[in-house]
């Protein structure tokens, strides 16, 4: 019953601007079936979204959802498709490497939870962390990471230490065996061939918002 | 002593590309610093970053940064420059909308004050929360926004409330007079005209990896 079935018919990787536009489709489509709306038009997604409805369209055939004439998308099932294609609904293991402020707070970020991160430990290399638990999660030493990465079936890093350690983290993360590591900080990382890399730099986000900002001011 | 006296010379504002580069050459630039590197060439930033090395150039030019030949950028300069042109040591206030597992993990964390920004209220709708402290901030009523915005000089508001919030919030954050919105939810979002809009979806993120891991599973 997992999403792989359907996966003959599905691009192994689709693009990632369509990506990352089916979170904005699924938040939308809950809203509405919260209203107990029944049926969306293509239409109706654009206006609220923003974005060009064949663009929509074609974003959603790539997952083999096709709408009806005149009807639009049947709302529970696109809500259905949209989070098992995403995978918000399975459970994927990961580990959180420094569990210092953002760290911590990543750790009880009981929002993570709800789209399928399951964060089984964290690592840091502050003797006074080491040994405590953040909201439940245990916090462990650097050297035991190998080990939990197998015995826990680790898939997913998440580094959130000081940004000069940020690449021997994720050296020592691939080594353990994590197939993806979720990079928090702003240094820009280096992964073997075949572990995936995912930067979301908040801290860049503030750069470019602040720049925005003193545009305006001048 | 802003960074406005050098902006006769620096584009208003530069390619978004290039904004996100900024921050890694300042971590890089910044490590270097503690390890007492007096000078950097732009092939080493490359080589550090896999950044092509007249992309870096080109990038540092916008900032009125130019290495000399065979010596390249002096390190401390270079660093000083980043910093001062990314805002990153100039004060921005902002509030929390939402100050629930999210909200109040981004009022916990420290690093968002490092890089400059100030986290001077909560608002929350939940009212066991209204009239308490998250890490030493106050949590308002959302009724009270309006006049918060005005008495403590708000120019960011940041929304972390539940989705189907999302747009509501930040309504009633533009028309108290935010200059930009700082969007942590899945939910695209308007806002009027002039206001900046900054996204930073964990989550899509988080779709993404998935997508990319089990394609490499198949």
């Amino acid at each position: 019953m997992s999403a792989r079935v359907t996966s003959a018919r599905i691009p192994d990787q689709l693009p990632e601007p369509t990506l990352r536009r089916l979170p904005w489709y699924l938040a939308f489509v809950q809203m509405l079936k919260g209203r107990k709306v029944e049926y969306i038009s293509t239409t109706r997604i654009a206006e609220e979204l923003d974005v060009d409805p064949s663009q929509i369209a074609k974003d959603l055939s790539f997952l083999g959802i096709r709408g009806k004439t005149r009807i639009g998308y049947q709302v529970e099932a696109l809500e259905a498709k949209l989070r098992d294609y995403l995978g918000f609904d399975r459970r994927h293991c990961a580990i959180m490497a420094g569990a210092g402020s953002l760290g911590a707070a990543l750790i009880a970020d009981s929002g993570l939870q709800r789209y399928g991160l399951n964060i089984v430990a964290g690592v840091d290399i502050n003797p006074d962390i080491v040994g405590t638990e953040i909201s439940g999660v245990h916090i462990y030493a650097q050297s035991e990471v190998p080990e939990l990465v197998k015995k826990l079936g680790v898939k997913i890093g998440i580094i959130a230490v000081p940004v000069e350690a940020a690449q021997e983290v994720a050296d020592y993360l691939s080594a353990a065996g994590v197939q993806a590591i979720w990079n928090f900080t702003p240094s820009r990382i280096r992964v073997p061939e075949g572990v995936v890399i995912s930067n979301t730099s908040i801290y860049s986000h503030l750069a470019v918002m602040y720049n925005r900002l003193s545009s305006l001011d001048e």
